[in-house]
């Protein structure tokens, strides 16, 4: 069922291509910025035009972080919807001018491989549907976005990438901090040397879990659907940081958890655990992670010159860094901007110009098969190796 | 060598019970301010009246911090130094108005028991030489203070304790922030529940030590000295704080160590040491402790209901407390104290009152004990029991 009108590939590309260069080139700072005249001879209706996302999905962080994003993408756009619940879809189908028949619901998802108004498929589904949806999406022959943590298990996220690679699709994990610019920043400040040698990485990341009386947040306290507790869920923003920020892969990893069992919510996953990742270079990062405290999502690097703190570092907005030195702190002036747009652009940039995505399938298979050592290293209390 | 008069035991005692009644009464607040009536009889001049106090090491912590903090006391005062440098010791003694007959050499410190104006030894040596100096101050009749870590080694605390006993004298480890008032706070908001059950909480501690060439500091990073490295000196505030806020003893640790052997201050003792203590209710305590960078002295407390933040908490003054909780965090208003004067009135108050300290030699025992758990930990990558 095709919805919109298909553009012509050749005259697409051409704009594509100026656009996008404009915007790495603006990116990369004045001097780069000459390009940009070559997209002066395009039309502004043509350099409008965006790739269609289709969102499989319509749970809370969809509705209301991601899909108010696209209004800021300049290569993304909402074409389709999938869900479960058909008046919540129709609803929002008509809010962001959704075609009603590019609604699908999870049965006849696989139709939309007819949909030529769909490029990519973005699950924001639970953790243990991310396997199955992007199996569907590549075979459907789109390119897929998927939510952290990728999978439940390694073997799933492989599934994933050979889905993807057999269909010739794109598949990228939405780490929506490695596309935000206060995290862009601290990596840009670790590089250039600014805190001296790297020696140690504190990350925390916590939030209180409701009931699982209330339905919405019913998945991730089920291990099925979930893969896990706090851990797959937020520790994970911890545990993606200290790679990021170090730029290395950790090699061992000692861990320690807290579940209190007679705690409805916590009969299936858990609750507080503590891992210490160790890099090649010798780095320790400790990260905690836990669901049944307030919000804390913070991290502080640490070099033998200076110190890096993020607080909050991985919230959706607000955030703000601090730069300790033997002067004193000092608080680091940056503009906020939008992750979420960022990320979404991010990903029609690498379908358009035929690049592998910055957190491609490879990136989230990393991180589970850490977070399966740090479960390991919990359980058997010694040290795993990665 | 008797240098001062000594006093009628009968009505010093008096005196005494009175105005430390009347300090004990204030700080329970007005209902139980009532016994001040009776110190009334006493004179100005005879309330005055306070111990005396050896300082034993005239190092950089105490000329720059404890002995100006003697101001302060109530109880305490200063009455012999005792240095292997006798100009500086000379010189301090008349800032301080100590008689010149009780300055001593470490060579001549034995006759200190001679001394009636001498009833605390406070030992600021190196922690290799807290165990001789404890022993020999407790032969000559006297109650020792000892600055942390109480030994180098569990065996050495255990002969600390045995000689105090043995001369029936008191033996407290100097630990300040167990004297400093928003840590004091920050234990009476967690036992009045404050921060609802506790979950977990993170410590961090750092400075960079200065290189070997630098004397003052050349003791730090010289194993026999120290008995170890950043753990042994500061490392340490994490796991007390750790201990003093959850009010328990741990039960299990997990730890990794990050030390540059090519560094010339890291050749024998270690630089980062990352811990993760379990406590019987479950709680976990990650705690960081560093040598080679910008100083942190920190800790946060995750409750199910709120947290609470000190940032700087263990430092001199300045400290800073914030508590987070659904509705935002807010900064918590408190008075700074003098954790140095409090802590040597409270060593003087045993003694007159013929108390325990809060901070024994068992209390210092068991820091040392963990630590040496911690070290096996790291060195094993296993879990030790502790």
């Amino acid at each position: 069922m095709p919805v919109t009108p298909n553009h012509l590939a050749s005259r697409r590309q051409f704009v594509r291509q100026a656009s996008l260069t404009a915007a790495v080139a603006a990116m990369a700072g004045p001097a780069a910025a000459l390009p940009l005249a070559a997209a002066s001879a395009t039309t502004k209706d043509e350099t409008q035009r965006k790739l269609g996302f289709a969102i499989v999905g319509l749970g809370k962080f969809a509705t209301q972080q991601m899909m108010p994003a696209f209004k800021d993408c300049k290569h993304a756009k909402i074409t389709a919807l999938v869900s479960g619940s058909p008046d919540k879809a129709k609803q929002l189908a008509a809010e962001y001018g959704v075609d009603p028949k590019s609604v699908y619901s999870y049965d006849n998802f696989d139709s939309i491989k007819d949909n030529p108004a769909v490029d990519v498929v973005y699950i924001v589904l639970p953790p243990s549907l991310h396997m199955e949806y992007t199996v569907r999406a590549a075979k459907a022959g789109k390119h897929v976005l998927s939510e952290k943590p990728m999978a439940t298990s390694v073997a799933d996220c492989q599934k994933m990438i050979d889905a993807c690679n057999k269909a010739g699709k794109k598949l990228m994990v939405a780490y929506r901090a490695q596309f935000e610019p206060f995290n862009l920043d601290a990596i840009a400040r670790i590089k250039k040397g600014e805190l001296g040698k790297l020696r140690q990485i504190t990350a925390d990341h916590g939030r209180i879990v409701k009931p699982t009386e209330e339905k919405a947040e019913a998945w991730r306290v089920v291990k099925k659907t979930a893969g896990g507790g706090s851990l797959m869920d937020i520790g994970i923003y911890s545990l993606n940081a200290a790679r990021y920020l170090t730029g290395e892969e950790p090699v061992e990893v000692t861990a320690q958890e807290y579940t209190d069992k007679s705690d409805p919510r916590f009969k299936e996953v858990e609750d507080v655990i503590h891992f210490t990742l160790r890099f090649p270079s010798g780095v320790l990062a400790s990260c905690t992670s836990a669901y049944s405290i307030q919000e804390v999502k913070r991290y502080r690097v640490f070099g033998d010159k200076a110190y890096l703190d993020l607080d909050p570092a991985t919230d959706y907005y607000k955030h703000n860094m601090t730069i300790g030195t033997k002067e004193g702190e000092m608080k680091a002036s940056l503009k906020e901007g939008n992750q979420f747009a960022a990320e979404l652009d991010h990903m029609a940039e690498c379908v358009l110009e035929n690049k592998t995505p910055k957190t491609p399938g490879e990136e989230g298979l990393k991180d589970v098969r850490i977070i399966m050592a740090i479960y390991e290293a919990a359980r058997t209390g010694k040290k795993v190796k990665v």
